[in-house]
């Protein structure tokens, strides 16, 4: 099983790393970091570089696609790039699991594949999908046939273990989790718009 | 406020990306991935490569600094390495808090830094941590002055949101609970080996 993790320019960093950590021990899986061209992508604070060991148009045929989210810029970026729109599209028509962590889902609908489906983004994102076309959801993991989209950032740690779960069996998904040891104890309650201080989402509602 | 995270030929991916998200968002804090030299350096699976931006030389009094872990014979490298000790030692002299992640811990009680003091690490490593004379705990994250330690590898993101609270307060480290989604849902419980299928526990603790 191939599984190919796309890097683009000003990607956000637990986007692409939940879902690595949690799909690549999976039972004869090959993953691999892609970009429209191989070597360094820098993350959304160009902190992070990460090096892409192969193009696109030499990974056509994954068996698993992730798409990590951006800041909405540095997605948009990739919405108008049909080189990525066009690799997305032809990666899917053979794909068997098409993913994407926060704003990678605004991807995935920008290349028409997630129209008419249930779909999820980063909280703040969540109308932009409207607009393009899918049926978005407050859910933290969204499973629509073959597409699973994962809410904002850390959820992607979810998908990947739930996905994982769905691949590879239960007890298999479970070994993944207790080798990372991900019994999350977040020392607040405020990582969901529902939950954190109504100050505090406004705040970020009005641009941070 | 200057972040060093250190990486090493073999660390665990998100190890070190939990607490990057978390703590690099920071108030005037600057962080740099460093490493024994600037240049490539690739994780556990040898399928990630991160760039890191300097020499360890050339970022000798960090604020913060942050140790990621990695497999035992990973670490085990750089425990004999005594360029990477003689830096965490000096780095230490002069740093507002010295961190570790997973197996990161053992790197640092070798350096001599743990040594009486409370401390955690993957669950599977705590009694290489008492050897190395340090007093383990199961607790997902050990304050101990300025050492702060995390069990297993997903960890460091409670480690770097808890962190973030006692940095910049609590509403600030909520923002960051809040942008990064951080509103866990594993679909297993099994994060840790007392929640852990005793047969999967077992199984880890043989060799996997």
């Amino acid at each position: 099983m191939q599984i190919a993790i796309v890097l683009y320019e000003g990607f956000t960093a637990l986007d692409a790393i939940g879902p690595y950590q949690t799909l690549s021990p999976l039972p004869d899986a090959e993953t691999v970091f892609v970009a429209e061209n191989p070597g360094p992508v820098s993350d959304d604070s160009g902190t992070l570089t990460v090096v892409a060991k192969k193009a696109l148009t030499e990974v056509p045929r994954p068996d698993l696609v992730v798409v990590p989210g951006g800041p909405p810029e540095n997605v948009g970026r990739q919405m108008r790039n049909e080189a990525m729109l066009g690799w997305l599209r032809a990666a899917d028509a053979t794909s068997t699991w098409t993913t994407s962590v926060c704003t990678g889902s605004l991807l995935l609908a920008a290349a028409g594949l997630l129209t008419g489906r249930r779909a999820t983004t980063h909280w703040l994102s969540l109308e932009s999908l409207k607009e393009f076309g899918a049926e978005p959801t407050g859910e933290r993991v969204v499973f629509a046939g073959k597409y699973v989209t994962a809410a904002g950032v850390s959820s992607g740690i979810d998908m990947g273990l739930t996905l994982a779960g769905r691949i590879a069996g239960g007890t298999y998904a479970q070994g993944i989790q207790l080798m990372t040891e991900y019994d999350p104890q977040p020392p607040y309650d405020a990582g969901s718009p529902e939950k954190a201080p109504a100050e505090l989402v406004a705040k970020f509602r009005n641009g941070g």
